[in-house]
């Protein structure tokens, strides 16, 4: 057979992003040798890795950042690295305790933009209280890079890391805002249709003083854990299950969605759960506990969080380990983890 | 004043990238947040960061890989992603006990050309024992980056991290092996030379297994250590004497350098000093047990490790802080830290 080229749906976060970093880079490294390592790492493709020290767990958690245009309305490719690197730790129950990163900017790339990048990422770390302890710069030259590109780091502590592998039967799934904010953001931009959006932010931000306290309290409840960034809610549901071989059936009219994101897709054509979101979580729970996390996220001003499907086990081979979602009128449909054509989401 | 463009100077490893880090990275990082973590971060600007947890010191690096060819002779992208990562760790006294990594590609790159990349990674890791534990893939469109940039993380443990602010008056310094012989590679290709060049490579190679048994052995004795990538040899002693305000001589008779690097150099009018070694390191090590390092390193196999100057203390004020080397003929001349026109070198 020919060689292949790499398709930009093998970055996008879908299904055959997976089976494309399955087959090119997990396949090749070897099972014995990362489970020299305490902790966890390339098997279980979570968040972050996860390293045992002593009694301490240490998650590392790292995104490059390529997204385009690197201003958007609600945010820029500085604050999002930030936001998506500890988002990353978050979801894996880790507190950040410290943060380095990478910047590769292209020849003539002005410094008033990287100084607006770096003071909105250091804005970030200052409020969060999180120290940026090391990195490294580099500069290519014109043409060889379309602006700039960000790597982010991300360290944390954890006294239990949240593993992706344990979705239970019957756990509640919580979100934890509304969702496909960011996405919509980027795809009015690269659409040129920013203009039309005026209400439309992305939701880039942090999640480390409100959704992490709320994991903290009930982390013993929590199964699984995970920001829907690139493939969307879609995405991250699917994974769960294809680990599992369990179902989750979602209610579309419990979903927390803002009208003008609705409109926006709709008008597109495009499903907002395959849709990237950058300031929410998506959680896997205990069902006895489910209510009381939502009222928590809640009080924490994370106002939208709603409960929105469960886990179930099927028997029938064609549902098990897939996504089911009740349709607005009641049906019930297949969702597929579809890679929406939107490069540079992130 | 008018706002100003980065330029390629700005990430090449010398005066001009030191000082635009400094203006528009480190001095917008708030002091008293990086030092909330127990260890050391921008403070010292050193090869990689480091965290105490517990009695443990993490020390974790992180680069940017963006060298033009991607396959150079005696090494790739990805081989020199590996080697540099862990290098950096080696030069802090770390041991390597995990590796990550995000690749960052073009659509339209040649799967064959990743799978020879990420094995030839993979190989390294295997050969050292270290487990890679997680990563990012991200695929940009045709156009908006050349062909793929790799970053890589190490993570490492030392029982006493080796922080380079701690140069003394009299301490010998050593390089481990020739120099200048990665950036000498790069540059060949660059000016489509690389038929000129036949007996030479880049020596890019991981030192796990070489310098890191020496460098634990003599731990207590070692001041400083440095692999001198961007800016070259130069450029690290620079930074030593920067930081100490002491002055460093060194003897240019004394310094390895492979006769095939030295001609094609000097051809091109070009000071070995100031071009990237990938494979070596550079020790500030207290004098009465110098030669015992080196001879270690020889039977390790750097068996062109040497002695090459010491550090001095002066008092004309025009060479304290400077690098002096003595020629070959016996002069004496104040080394600068020149920004080779080369970008892409790493």
């Amino acid at each position: 057979m020919a060689s292949m080229d790499v398709k930009l749906s093998h970055g996008a976060g879908a299904k055959e992003m997976w089976e494309f970093i399955q087959k090119y880079i997990v396949s090749k490294v070897p099972r014995n040798l990362w489970k020299t390592v305490n902790g966890y790492g390339l098997d279980v493709l979570d968040d972050g890795a996860v390293i045992k020290i002593g009694d301490n767990y240490i998650v590392i958690s790292i995104d490059s950042y390529t997204v385009n245009p690197i201003f958007f309305k609600g945010g820029n490719i500085g604050e999002l690295a930030v936001s998506g690197t500890l988002n990353d730790l978050v979801m894996m129950g880790a507190k950040p305790i410290a943060f380095m990163d990478t910047i590769v900017v292209e020849e003539g790339f002005p410094t008033k933009d990287l100084e607006i990048i770096i003071e909105s990422m250091v804005k970030i770390l200052r409020e969060e209280g999180i120290p940026l302890i090391g990195g490294d710069f580099k500069v290519m030259p014109k043409g060889s890079i379309d602006r700039v590109v960000i790597t982010g780091v991300g360290i944390g502590l954890a006294s239990k890391p949240i593993i992706d592998v344990m979705i239970n039967e019957n756990d509640a799934i919580i979100v934890t805002g509304p969702i496909a904010e960011h996405g919509a953001v980027i795809m009015a931009h690269q659409l040129g249709m920013e203009n039309e959006i005026k209400d439309l932010q992305s939701d880039t931000k942090p999640l480390t003083r409100t959704v992490l306290p709320v994991i903290e309290k009930f982390k013993e409840y929590i199964h699984a854990a995970r920001d829907p960034t690139r493939g969307g809610l879609a995405a991250t549901l699917y994974e769960w299950v294809l680990k599992s071989d369990l179902t989750i059936i979602i209610d579309r009219n419990k979903i927390p969605i803002r009208d003008s994101v609705r409109y926006f897709l709709d008008a597109l054509g495009i499903d907002p759960l395959n849709m990237a979101s950058e300031g929410i979580g998506v959680l896997a729970v205990e069902p006895s506990i489910a209510d009381d996390i939502v009222e928590e996220l809640r009080k924490v001003g994370e106002t939208h969080a709603a409960i929105i499907g469960r886990v179930i086990k099927v028997n029938n081979p064609l549902l098990r380990g897939k996504v089911i979602a009740i349709t607005e009128v009641g049906g019930k449909v297949i969702v597929e983890p579809r890679s929406v054509n939107l490069p540079r989401i992130c």
